[in-house]
């Protein structure tokens, strides 16, 4: 391996736990201070987490949303140029010809939009005396999977409840996806039961690096955010975990190593194709 | 529901994490016995772990493994009739048409072979300095999924390494199995990193429960098996855990549990058929 090629195969990421307030200004000027700390500890790749200019909710999501471009995009788009990074910029309530979508818009280091994912999956539960929520109340689906190229790998992308659907983790990976980023914003309940269990699941399984970026925790919200953004690596370990409080955390994303592990349990090649497959009924696009 | 109904909806599953030794007599008696056992703390199904009749090691395989129906299959169907239960026969050596095979034979309450699952999966991993393990150096794969009916659900059949590959669990879930059993002797490298974590990983992904069967830990063996038979429900909780020693560990499996869990949170209608299809390529047969 060229040193170029070594040094190209480890970047750092960085992920932030935004505490997303009612205040739309003080949520974009919070979380684009934080991508500026991330890129100063060297960070190349920074997940933002799912709504992250407004409070979680269905009764917030039309207040709160905008057309892409927008303001908050606007402000990814500037964040990510001026320093360098590709900045996976969570999720905003977008407006698009009447309807509202849970969107995701992935911008480059030259400040372009190169990707932008619609939540597939709305979320929509009801665990009795614990957790009910139906996003499909106010939000529209997105039809597309999605990823993005970067000079170190290939990224996928879902939103929260999107995790929950092993099937868009598979086909990325067949992609040659080898990370994936799920921003996300699970509750008190869904949270300590599956939050870390499902990206634990979606790596080993697939052998890639997993990063999910939630809100901190807000006690007083509506909806009470678990928290607990974390980056697992191919082997299933958790490598970084944030508590409750808004921080960004770190993790060095290594390649070789993913391509080691793979090589060790080689279970990418010893799939039975000939037995079951893995498909996507349509392709991808932005 | 009517009363019948919701005694059928529940059902005790054991699992017999037996000390294999290279006694094959001495295996089959013990393992009998504790099925026995399982019986007479009401079990109605019951799971023996991977090659019960013999070490586990390719140097072994040949040396132990048997026609079926032979001495040891024969063993399980009397032990199936005189208890009255559907017995999932772990696994042994399987000689046929001058191959081996890792295989699955399971019995009804009348003694009747009602399945054959040869393991699909050959397990070849190579982690340097832990683990290195080529069974395909003896055996040779099955080629076909394998799932069988009780009065209480439909059950899904794998053999240990076949547990990673999740598109086995996925078909499964589809075709309507709400148990999935899997015989297995993970190792001491792959074990504390992955075993819970796969079968919660089938369970939560697949709303199902997910059952192993591990041969009790003998540190003296060429492969020293990690133990830890384990029951998660659907909710991706561990239900029932084994140490590393022989023993009997109990579940009641709860088909209405399964139901409320499916309905709280309903990934399985809320899949996005139009976007993405895990599909079997060819049907399984016995």
């Amino acid at each position: 391996m060229t040193a170029a090629a070594r040094i190209m195969s480890k970047f750092r990421l960085a992920v932030v736990q935004l505490q997303v307030t009612s205040v739309k200004a003080d949520n974009l000027s919070r979380a684009r201070r934080l991508v500026k700390q991330a890129a100063g500890q060297g960070s190349r790749v920074v997940l933002l987490p799912e709504c992250f200019n407004s409070p979680y909710g269905t009764s917030f999501f039309s207040d709160y949303a905008e057309k892409i471009p927008g303001e908050s995009t606007q402000m990814l788009s500037e964040a990510a140029k001026e320093n360098q990074v590709y900045l996976v910029g969570g999720s905003i309530p977008e407006e698009d010809g009447g309807k509202l979508y849970n969107t995701c818009a992935v911008f480059g280091p030259d400040g372009e939009m190169i990707l932008k994912h619609r939540k597939i999956h709305l979320f929509d539960i009801n665990v009795p005396g614990k957790i009910c929520f139906q996003e499909s109340e106010t939000l529209s689906p997105g039809n597309s999977l999605s990823t993005f190229d970067t000079p170190f790998c290939k990224v996928g992308v879902g939103i929260c409840y999107d995790m929950r659907f092993a099937e868009l983790a598979q086909i990325y990976s067949r992609k040659g996806c080898q990370l994936l980023v799920y921003p996300g914003a699970f509750n008190m309940t869904t949270g300590p039961a599956h939050w870390e269990l499902l990206q634990r699941g979606r790596a080993v399984d697939n052998q890639v690096y997993v990063a999910t970026a939630s809100p901190a925790r807000d006690e007083t919200a509506s909806y009470v955010a678990w928290g607990h953004s974390t980056v697992v690596n191919p082997w299933g370990e958790v490598v970084s975990k944030a508590g409750a409080e808004e921080t960004v955390i770190y993790a060095d994303i290594d390649l070789q190593y993913l391509s080691d592990i793979r090589q060790q349990i080689p279970i990418t090649a010893q799939r039975r194709d000939d037995l079951y497959a893995v498909t996507s009924v349509q392709e991808a696009s932005g």
